[in-house]
């Protein structure tokens, strides 16, 4: 079968593997879209170190093509999302509320980490039973493929954050896990949010999503216009959806003591992540720093196919590219240089 | 001044008062807009026992009239709304984050229960800094006095049940704070919000806060439909929003294993709240019964006006009813006959 | 293989059995001590219907015997610990951090159950991985086969009554659980730890496990006699380990406003259990009712176990008897009346 | 009167200073016994800035001597406590359930802070009724000295630290605060406590607190050391009390994923305090960094006071040395040299 590989470090390329099979637990799945993130080009980069050969992509729904023998929840033909992080549900970690770190750090990340990746012609499934979901009748595959990690995620950092309802957030970037942040502190029901953001096309979906105010860092200072916002307080919670030092330290800087600092972003670079010693009160100021891997599982899945359903979300809006598989290096491209406005590309497998 | 009280039980009737005076961290206000509730015409009828002379009413908004010598935040003049319920911010139970049973159970609902209510020309408001908040210029009288008990009880039923982002809730009873719970409970991420209720008019509101599909009990049993629309499972949680024992046990029966039942309504009568044995999984299936009493405090208030004035909430659809203050006594009227469709009448006291 | 069944309601004996098979990720244990519940006794009674030639018995240690294909952790010959509740990890409960609710409601109970229980020569465990766990050299088989449902339900009681460090605590009966519940008052920080309890040697190890004082309650009226131990405020929790309706009732009487009521209680009997109206505080009291169902898996057990290994906890004073396997018809008709002071048998299975 | 005061960065004094006055809230006490903390010291070097003439000390318990007109639960020879932290109790932050937050970062310290300390021969007490708890007859001046911050943070990092019954824990640090966080793991329910610590006399203060283990940072690096003793997961909590960014990178790295970092150090100097990259798993390993400062409060001085009165801690042994008003400064000096092994040195005021 054919499937798109990292060669090495910066190289990728189509490539012909075997079919996988299916052990006891497992199920083999027929891709039909799925979505290229940013975190396959770091791993193309190099993020994750050297691998050979190794399919990328971890956003796809598809068809389920073959089930292992103890599986009972899914047969051939059933249209499926699959988590990109597919938890071993009966280890150490997952019996302790933290399934995504089952069995060692970030260890629920398999697709395109520890095994092949889903931009395939056929993509194997661990644990299918509880690590993907049926796609309700009247939600596209187009929006389903969200649910997999942008609106997991997102909404992760937006549940983390701990906000009360009708408090202040500050969300800063508004990529695609940034707006699904934006989304999820609507619906845990904020009543200001601010998004950190200077490209116009992102501050548009930002407001579509639930902002209520933009704050352009190239405008201003996000942190001081973050606290002229909130009449001097700061907000309750700051969600870093970016992945840098920088931000963090904003995000601890525009926090109100007792608040908390949700971290979704992936922090690719450096030693150290800074916290700023005085706006963080000196140890004492009641800032926690949070921090998650996107929450798989076929109950997420479905609660979040749930929000499709009854159209509370709708994250198409952030598909600004549509590819075929045989054009996915082009969506690589794209998503490296995030040049043409580029938020998501779809990919379509059929 | 004047003010409308109860006499004795199912007698009301206006009367000449003093004008309150304010201790040093106190305030008068001068009411502008109110709203009658229903538990003031369960007081009317002995639900707290006998009283004499006791100014009825807990839900206002106003002008200060003047403020006690160690009051920072407000001075006469400003607009601003009050609590329904209002804390001794210093108690144990404060201190113990349970600021609505400061000095005993229930303990913060002070007006027309341990001290004169809010239906009078002048209202004596303790720990003025603590208890009150502006109200912004972009919403109005009306708007706010929802903030003061409904949008705050309700809400609180909704964060209470503890409902996952996605997640399925049953509201039962959408009198004006199951309305509220309602809107609760789509601020809090659900997914699947089931709205248990016969009458036309509020079903139709519930839908307007956010219900995904009304579940009439006078064509269904409720408990079963529950269960038919959630395949079988039972919701996340459960809101009992009326103050029935039958409601109560229904909510048990209708939550999943390991879910939440989360009671904001008023139980007024009998020896016992019942729970349903079997249903409730002999004590062991994991469904925990929580209750809370309206939050008070400046926080809380501003957070509120905050989703009115970001258009987060908009609460005046339940105002179905206008009386002069002069005329409160026909609000009260229509408040315990329900007739007319009333759910909220608004008093207006210029 | 040779096993100790319940016949039929009211009627056990040893009949012969085939010795289990394990699938792929099961394990077969022979065990070597067990412990009789009393729940094993409202089993015989009926109290969860009819049963024909079912196993009885939910808490061993033993041996490792075999093991499935799929089984990474353990191997013939291994000393284990396994839970009484053995949940399906993959489940939506699971993934929803309700575990022992797995498949529904109690579903993670399936010794003596829904399957054969663990009185055999032979014991049929499912997940082995995620249900079993090591038992370190320096702990005994007896101490062990505490941490399978004694100390693990217990301890939950005191763990699901969020008594803050310094808080006070009643602990409504001193039976086996209730003595776990009681030292996981002790290990949970509690200031003030109030047995209730009218056996004078159940008296004695309540105050061996950390009761500060016994309430009597064939002496004293017990909610009178924790308001007069508390200064008239009721205790932050109270934890009810009987699982009677009168019991749950005199818990939430015996609250503070704003305080937690645990049940461990398994509620055999009534249609209803009872919650008294005006001491809940109609309903606005914010005290909360919450349950639970012993929780089960290898991280569970790992953590009690590690107490045992650390002497923090010494669960043996609770075995007053010891009977060999073929003795058991002996021990379950103590446990029925119990007669000679019986807190709990213990059964050697070699 | 006679007080003893900071004179300027570097400088410490008697001198003489006007009794104070209470407001209508307020108490004044007359000291009988202090403790000095080693915060004072860093105050004299000028970590909070300049002050002038600002008499030290935080950690103080007394007699009443004089009380507002509005302070209802004391009375001119009440012996009591009084917390190192007097929150606002309405305030923002209060309400926030953050008190020690109020009125800004760090707001509810005031003594030797924002107005005089306790080292005087009266100290005023703002809100008395919520900031201070009579001491129980069978509870000594000294014992009580220890509720006040020690007690009171120590244990607020074992509770912040969030660790389930029978975890593992690690203690960075065995000053007073570190022994009381060993103590407070204890009260957790902690099932492996590791003390990570040098000095011989805090070792074994350490083991009587409750370390099952010492991990001595001169003879083995601490992060591998931990490693090895949980079997090579990491603990599920560490605690930092000692307010270094080296430590606090040691916790990150020593912490499994999905566990806690508590920070309990006041971190005094740089510009950054560092997250290790890697070991906090890229941002996404859920170890999530909490802070807090000491909780003050009748309630949570009750509490503390309780587990006193019970024998359940006691702080006693942490007392190293002793001396009268009239010798503070050798106090303070030895506070700051550490020599003579000095742990903690109680004053008396007598």
């Amino acid at each position: 079968m054919k499937a798109f590989v990292m060669e090495a470090i910066g190289e990728t390329g189509f490539t012909d593997k075997d079919k996988p099979e299916p052990g006891p637990t497992d199920a083999i799945l027929r891709p039909t879209k799925g979505l290229v993130c940013t975190s396959d080009v770091h791993t193309v980069h190099g993020a994750i170190g050297e691998r050979e050969a190794l399919t990328l992509g971890h956003e796809i729904v598809g068809v389920v093509e073959e089930v292992g023998t103890d599986v009972d929840s899914f047969e051939p033909g059933d249209r499926v999302a699959v988590g990109a992080i597919t938890p071993d549900w009966g280890s150490d970690a997952a019996q302790d509320d933290h399934p995504s770190q089952s069995n060692g750090a970030l260890g629920g990340w398999k697709f395109a980490n520890v095994k092949d990746g889903t931009f395939a012609e056929y993509v194997h499934v661990n644990e299918a039973d509880a690590n993907m979901a049926h796609i309700p009748d009247d939600v596209s595959d187009e929006e389903a493929a969200y649910t997999t990690d942008m609106m997991s995620t997102g909404f992760m950092g937006a549940e983390h954050a701990d906000i009360p309802i009708g408090g202040t957030v500050a969300v800063f970037a508004q990529g695609p896990v940034g707006l699904m942040a934006t989304k999820g502190a609507a619906l845990q029901g904020a009543g200001q949010i601010l998004a950190v953001e200077s490209v116009p096309k992102r501050q548009e979906l930002a407001e579509r999503y639930g902002a209520t105010a933009i704050v352009d860092f190239e405008e201003h200072d996000p942190v001081e216009r973050i606290h002229e916002l909130t009449d001097g307080r700061g907000v309750d919670a700051a969600i870093e959806a970016l992945g840098s030092s920088t931000t963090l330290e904003q995000c601890v800087a525009a926090t109100k003591p007792g608040g908390t600092i949700s971290n979704v972003g992936y922090h690719g670079e450096g030693e150290y992540v800074n916290i700023p010693r005085e706006a963080w009160g000196v140890g004492m100021a009641e800032k926690d720093i949070v921090t998650g891997l996107c929450p798989g599982g076929r109950l997420r899945l479905r609660r979040l196919l749930r929000l499709l359903e009854e159209d509370v979300v709708d994250p198409t809006p952030m598909t600004t590219h549509e590819f075929a598989f045989d054009e996915i290096d082009e969506a690589f491209r794209l998503m490296e240089t995030k040049e043409d406005g580029i938020i998501k590309p779809l990919i379509d497998f059929d």
